[in-house]
Order: C-alpha cells, then sequence, then structure tokens
C-alpha cells in the first residue's frame, strides 16, 4: 500500500502501528525515528522496523506516509523539523488525541506539496513504550480522520484504506467538533479518574490499603483510565483546554446539585438523576460499545 | 448448615443468594419474603424458594436465618415488622452497602434473644430482579461483617461459614470504618459516574448520539456503573451522608485545583498529578483485584 513508513515516536501507539503494518503488508519498509536511543535499538531487536534513527529529520526522507505518534505538545516542533526533509506528495498524519491544536501547530511549517491528513485512532490500554504495542489494538475501534478543507481526496482515501486495515471503521468530521465530542467521551472522563485516585491517593495510609483490596466496589473501573500515561494526558488537556473546561463547567454544576440534594436528604432528586442515566447505557450495549459483560460490583 | 432461609427481597442478591444456597446446599428449605406479588410468583417458577410470601413477618417463622435483601432505605420498617415473629436464636443479617445507618434503623426492634450480624457482600451487577440472580456472582468476592459490640462469636461463625461457602473471602470491622471506606471505593465512584453520565443525557441530541458512537474512549467505563438500580443507591446516599459529603468535598479541592492547572496551562502541576496515580494500579493489578485484562482505550 505504501513504499515507505516513517513511524515518529515509538510508544504504544506507534508500535502498534509498526505490528499492524507487518501483519498486514502496508508498506515495504517501515522507519523508525525516536529521540530515545533505547527505544530505537528496541525496536530494531524486535524487528518493528527496517531502520531506526533518532534524527526525525532524516528519518522522514523518502517515506510516502509520516504518522506522527509522539504526545501532541511536541508535533508542532517535528513538524518544524520535518518540513524541508519530506518528500513531495507525501501523506503527513498524527494519532494525536486532540486536532484542534494539532493543525494549528504543525499546518504552518508543513510545505504545500504534501498532504497532511490529521487522525485519531480511538484506541489505547495502561501500558506504554515500544514493547507494548500489538496489532489487535486497532481492532473493531474507530479511526477519526479531520481533514482540512483544502485536503485532496485521494490522500484521504489512502489514509482511510490503511486504518481500515489495521481493523479501524472510519469516521470524518471537523477538527473542533472532534474536539468537543472527545471532551466528553474521553477527556472529562480521565480527568474526573485521574482525581478520584488522586484523592484516594492522599488518604491516610491504613485507609489506603483498604481501599485497593475493596477496589472491586467502583473505584477499580477509574484506576484502569488513570493509569494512562501522564505525558500524553498533559497534552491533551493542555491543548483541548476549551472543550474540557466547558465540559467540566457542567458535570461540577451537575455534582453540586446532586452534592445539595444529598445534604437536603431530596431522595426524589437523586432517584430521578439515577433513572435517567440507565437509558444511555442501553444505547452502549445496543450500539455495541459495550465491551465486556463484568458485572459491576457495588 | 441452616433449617430454615428466609430471603427478604428478592431483586439481584437475594436471588443470587437463593442460587447460593441451592447450588452449594447451605439450607434445607428457603422462604421468600417480598413484597411483590410478580417477584413471589417468579421465584416460585424458578424453583428459587420452597414458599413464597408478600408477608414478611409470616416469611420469617421458624426460619434459623434471615438476610434482608432491600434497599436500606426499607430495613428500619422490616425489622419492626418481623421483630415479633422471629424465630428465638435466629440470625439476622442483611446486604446493604451502608452499615452505621442499618444499624441505627434495625437494632432497636429487634428482640435480645436474636443474633444480629449486619454485613456487606461486595458484589453486584448492573443488571436487576428475581430473574437476574446466579450463583457465582460472590465468587471471590469480598463480604465485610460489621458484628455489634455485644454480638456473640457463634453466629459470626456461623455467617462467616454461610458467605464462605458462597465463595466470599470475608473481613470482620466497625461498622462506621466500613462506611468510610465504602465511600471512597464505592459510593462516590457511583456519584460521580452518575454526574458524569447524566451530563452527557443533557448535551444536545447530535452530540449525544456521537457520544454513544465513542464511548469506549473513556465514557464507557463510566456507564456501567451508573446503570445501577437508582431505589439502592438513593438509599446508599441518604444513609451514608457524612462520609460521601466528606469524600466528595476532598475530591472537589482537587479537581478545582486541576481545573485551574488546565487554565492557567499548569503543565508540570498536570503531569505530577497524572504519575502519582499509576501506582495505585499497580498494587491493585498486584492485590489480585484487577478483574479484566481489557485494555483502555484514549
Amino acid at each position: 500500500m505504501f513504499k515507505q513508513v516513517t513511524i515518529v515516536g515509538f510508544g504504544l501507539l506507534g508500535s502498534s502501528i509498526a505490528h499492524a503494518i507487518k501483519n498486514n503488508s502496508l508498506a515495504q519498509k517501515v522507519i523508525c525515528a525516536d529521540t530515545n536511543q533505547l527505544h530505537c535499538d528496541k525496536v530494531l531487536e524486535l524487528g518493528l522496523a527496517h531502520e531506526a534513527t533518532t534524527s526525525v529529520a532524516a528519518g522522514v526522507q523518502g517515506s510516502d506516509l509520516v504518522i506522527l505518534c509522539t504526545p501532541v505538545g511536541a508535533m508542532g516542533d517535528i513538524a518544524k523539523e520535518i518540513a524541508d526533509h519530506l518528500e513531495e506528495g507525501a501523506i503527513v498524519s498524527d494519532v494525536g488525541s486532540v486536532k484542534k491544536a494539532v493543525i494549528r501547530d504543525m499546518q504552518p511549517h508543513l510545505p504545500s506539496n504534501i498532504h497532511f491528513v490529521p487522525a485519531h485512532p480511538i484506541a489505547g490500554a495502561e501500558t506504554s513504550g515500544p514493547d507494548s504495542g500489538f496489532a489487535d489494538l486497532f481492532k473493531d475501534r474507530w479511526c477519526i480522520l479531520t481533514p482540512l478543507e483544502h485536503t485532496e481526496l485521494r490522500p484521504i482515501e489512502k489514509l482511510t484504506k490503511f486504518w481500515e486495515a489495521c481493523g479501524c471503521n472510519i469516521e470524518i468530521m471537523g477538527a473542533e467538533h472532534h474536539d468537543l465530542v472527545l471532551g466528553i467521551t474521553s477527556h472529562l472522563p480521565h480527568l474526573i479518574a485521574y482525581t478520584i485516585v488522586g484523592t484516594a491517593t492522599d488518604l491516610e495510609d491504613d485507609i489506603k490499603s483498604e481501599v485497593v483490596k475493596f477496589s472491586a466496589s467502583g473505584f477499580r473501573d477509574f484506576t484502569r483510565i488513570a493509569a494512562s500515561d501522564p505525558v500524553m494526558w498533559r497534552d491533551v488537556f493542555l491543548n483541548n483546554k476549551e472543550s474540557v473546561l466547558e465540559m467540566l463547567q457542567r458535570f461540577t454544576e451537575d455534582l453540586t446539585a446532586l452534592q445539595r440534594a444529598i445534604r437536603k436528604q431530596d431522595g426524589d432528586y437523586l432517584y430521578q438523576s439515577f433513572e435517567k442515566t440507565r437509558n444511555i447505557r442501553k444505547e452502549i450495549v445496543e450500539a455495541g460499545q459495550a465491551e465486556y459483560a463484568t458485572p459491576a460490583e457495588d
């Protein structure tokens, strides 16, 4: 499908893409560009790339597809660094969890003779590093493409085929809309999870050990997403500030209303609030998005 | 193990206990006491009890073990109703998610010739009703007993054996400590989950459908626990008010600090907050409490 693909940043996403390319024969050659020499060594050892370099500028030369898999805060600098070394007609893409800021940071540096197609495969795990990747990470996941207004159709189609071959279903939308939707479905939930796990971490030591012991009663569900990569998530919140703060404001208002109902012993309000949330779960189950049938424990 | 067990309230917990008794031959006879006639009919149809009655007073007669499996808000009235009908020496227990309020509401009504041993099996699912039960619900789960100061050792041991036979590991602690620990591990997470799912439910319709579609990116984990029984959870919050409000206060302070860091673009604070929460996940995995290995998706 591609002559040569450069993957910039070999964390969970980068190494999973390398696995998917290998398993599905999507490129003749894969280049690893990662500023961490240990990552480069590991990638070659694992046979995930044909060549590895700590210089992103050198790494992108001759590639017809370049995918940035670094935290989104680093993508502007990388775009600047690779700009003069990109092959004419190459597709440049990324896997960032925010899209408006990535476009804002990368677009000004990129030459007009390449095709910039921002993308976000909605897939991840609580592991990280070059040896954490696996090809099935993308199986049956959504990959959202947020092409720019002037982006040509052919590179969009080509990247669509690439992600479909990796196992994804494709959705195309504007960057601003992406950031709003992911703000509520992903960024706010992660922020809340980080917060509640942090609150528990700060508890007195004797209670903390019991929090671990009895975590199956609800807390556990939050620890899983609060174990995600801290650099990646720092960058997400710094770069999707408006959507996250807007959703957080709504969340806080709703939480304050529930808090007041508890304080005032307003059982009716609590009941009605808890009743209405059942339907959305039903819709998720019907949409085939409720992954596991493991029961919640109360 | 027991001559006759009365289960008061045949929801998920009650019917699962009936299954566990049947599978492990823990009683010669099981009586269903449920004010809902449809539940009684269903229970007999499913063969989960030998007799069924809508009168709890009649249902407890002659039983050497009575387990209240209703929402905690109803337990005081039930204790009053059954008080004069309990067999001398019977063990009276419950499965309520709060313990201080259950003792406060039940204890004054119960005669001194019975043994009151409050209990809380930490197990549940997002289903409810008499046909939702299954014996394995309690397998490898914790069951916390919170006996009173004057409770004799023998009934505590007998109830311990009963829950162990159902598959539980037993922990004994004071009611106040139970409510504090469950406040952070269970009640606060449920309140937060209900809130965030409610916030999403109130969004404009066009975004709401996408929330369902892309729920795997984090939101999904919250919908599972926000699908729990609304009556049960209303009663939990009304009856563990102090612990929940205390934990909620800490949570809100921590969330506000993160919110300010996002607004001020304080990346260092965000990074440090997200970094420290990884360890607690590691401890949960090491304690064998991380049930499924399904990766979180970002």
